[in-house]
């Protein structure tokens, strides 16, 4: 392999380079400190900076506004699935969850163990290929919160627009965390996993509107507490340390880009080089996605037979376009594209495209 | 300051400089696969190879037997908290708590949540300073497990015998954690932070007898069953890769350098090294621990005045002897040595001790 492959892999994926570079240069001996960061205190001065600048550059980067704390925790986004009930839902509340694939499957079934849970919108009547428009939600009284799922990695579907509803939303953003402008006066909660969009996989950054904090659960284990880590500072117990450094600089990175503008507009070119390419193709490449649902993040598309989608996958890995076989459940081919995939890898994958239609057309 | 310190930071704390340099170099580009170990996808031929890799170590040098599994799962040693009870805890169970210290306790205070709880044996009104005998411990009608912390990391004490009682113990190891051979079959469950002895902060290991996963507890979100992680080898869902990655690798190192049996032995001689500077100083350095308790990891002792305290935390820095003061909890001084303090890091500062007591006595 050459140094460096075009990596559309779903997530974990495609950091950018500069960074990599940064953390390897500081890894054996940090800031001049005769140590690693990985050996330092939690507590340590030089730690607690890149620890401070980590959640401040989330904050700034997602534009969320004073009336949000932003929490580093372990366990991911599927953790979350657990915590957003444990903490949110009281006596007599209820939650509406949308159904948008497996992700929001997911956390449903996690949900149910820990609160009183309905289904708002069920997908599956409809494939997965798209999202629900808001007249057809169906939330009940006593809903507490609506949680969505803004894209579903594996189905390649996104939510372009956000539900109109009466009670605050929850969202699961993990795929397409910090990609696009968050219009937090509908939230009460934003969580995501930082492995696809903002760094390596071993935490969840969860944005919580400060207000609802005086009413989230205190019974239970201070780790599922939403409370306690935001108190701490997401300093309660020892912190994912290296992967708080690795997404304060990818954050960083972000920022010198012209911040989540720029990202969400070159996120949507990025994308389109790719749509355009199939809507071009009179049919070769054909995607299931309702056209208003198409993701951002995770273009999924199939061709005329499985036997030319393993060759499409055989060549293109022969290009170094790599890790573009869609998910096992649902099979064809998907090129994730997040925040750290260059525009020229995307182009470098349409041209492939193009010229592998030409050729096996 | 020089390339690389003498560092008894209590955690996380010193890896050994060879995994350090390693995970340098191999960075940017792992296993020539143009990509980071950190993007690539936990489910590639790669990666797995790197998490198999390090579950077997763990197991091969923990010596866990057959009947137990291995977890690798995040949040630390604070979520496993919440998880034994949740886990274990059926009805009309209780489980015993031993209160040795700020661990101990932290074990209790997030226990009580999730089941019935009391405390079998409570230091508090010995100071902390010791670990009970059996003889000592209070354990009640259906108890289903008894909780002890093998090292107390403030308090500096270790439990250099286990409870003998009928009941299965279920084992906090993080600030010991294979530093020393583990009786299996006293134990249901054994987990502990990695981030002391075994690699960066973000995640625990957990080991745990295979029967006992047919009985717990179900109706729980599926990221806080023991079940569903042991049944998904550690993959349900992304885990911490780099973490993992990096846990094999200081796996490797200890079995390299002769295993369990190794390690013990030179955490023995390590301790010894600075308990017998302790003793030969004629009082002029105290330790307020039993000795019968003295922890191999964590050696806590005072100098006559706090002044004196203070001086020798400057002096000692200024001789690359770093991050010797004790917890801020307790005050005085405090040398963590695990498994990667080089025996040459401890002689120095035994050295320096003996030598600064002679400047300053």
């Amino acid at each position: 392999m050459p140094d460096r492959v075009h990596n559309f892999c779903a997530g974990p994926c495609t950091l950018p380079l500069p960074v990599l570079e940064e953390v390897r240069d500081e890894f054996v001996n940090f800031n001049d400190e005769g140590m690693s960061l990985i050996e330092m205190s939690h507590r340590a001065r030089a730690y607690d900076e890149v620890h401070q600048n980590a959640m401040r550059l989330a904050v700034e980067v997602s534009g969320a506004p004073d009336e949000f704390g932003v929490m580093f925790i372990q366990g991911g986004a599927t953790l979350q699935f657990a915590m957003v009930p444990m903490n949110l839902l009281g006596n007599a509340q209820r939650a509406g969850y949308i159904n948008s694939g497996t992700w929001g499957k997911g956390a449903i079934t996690d949900a149910k163990p820990h609160g009183d849970i309905y289904v708002a919108w069920d997908g599956d009547e409809t494939g997965y290929t798209r999202m629900p428009h808001t007249a057809e939600l169906n939330v009940e009284q006593n809903t507490r919160y609506l949680h969505v799922t803004s894209n579903e990695t594996i189905g390649g579907i996104r939510m372009a627009d956000w539900p109109e509803v009466d009670a605050p939303l929850v969202a699961d953003m993990s795929s397409d965390y910090l990609s696009r402008s968050i219009p937090w006066e509908k939230f009460d909660l934003v969580y995501g996993g930082v492995q696809k969009n903002l760094g390596p996989a071993g935490m969840a950054i969860v944005f919580v509107r400060k207000s609802i904090l005086e009413n989230t659960s205190r019974n239970i284990a201070r780790y599922l507490r939403y409370d306690v880590h935001h108190d701490k500072d997401s300093l309660f117990n020892t912190p994912p340390m290296f992967t708080i450094y690795l997404v304060g600089k990818v954050l960083g990175w972000m920022k010198d880009k012209g911040g989540l503008p720029a990202i969400e507009r070159e996120a949507a070119e990025k994308a389109a080089l790719l749509y355009d390419t199939i809507d071009a193709s009179d049919g070769y490449y054909t995607s299931p996605v309702d056209r208003a649902c198409r993701s951002h993040m995770n273009v999924v598309f199939r061709l005329p037979t499985e036997d030319l989608e393993k060759k499409f996958l055989t060549d293109s890995h022969g290009e170094n376009l790599v890790n573009l076989k869609g998910h096992r459940s649902v099979g064809g081919c998907r090129a994730s594209i997040y925040n750290a995939m260059p525009t020229s890898s995307v182009k470098a994958l349409a041209d492939f495209m193009a010229e592998f239609q030409r050729a096996n057309g």
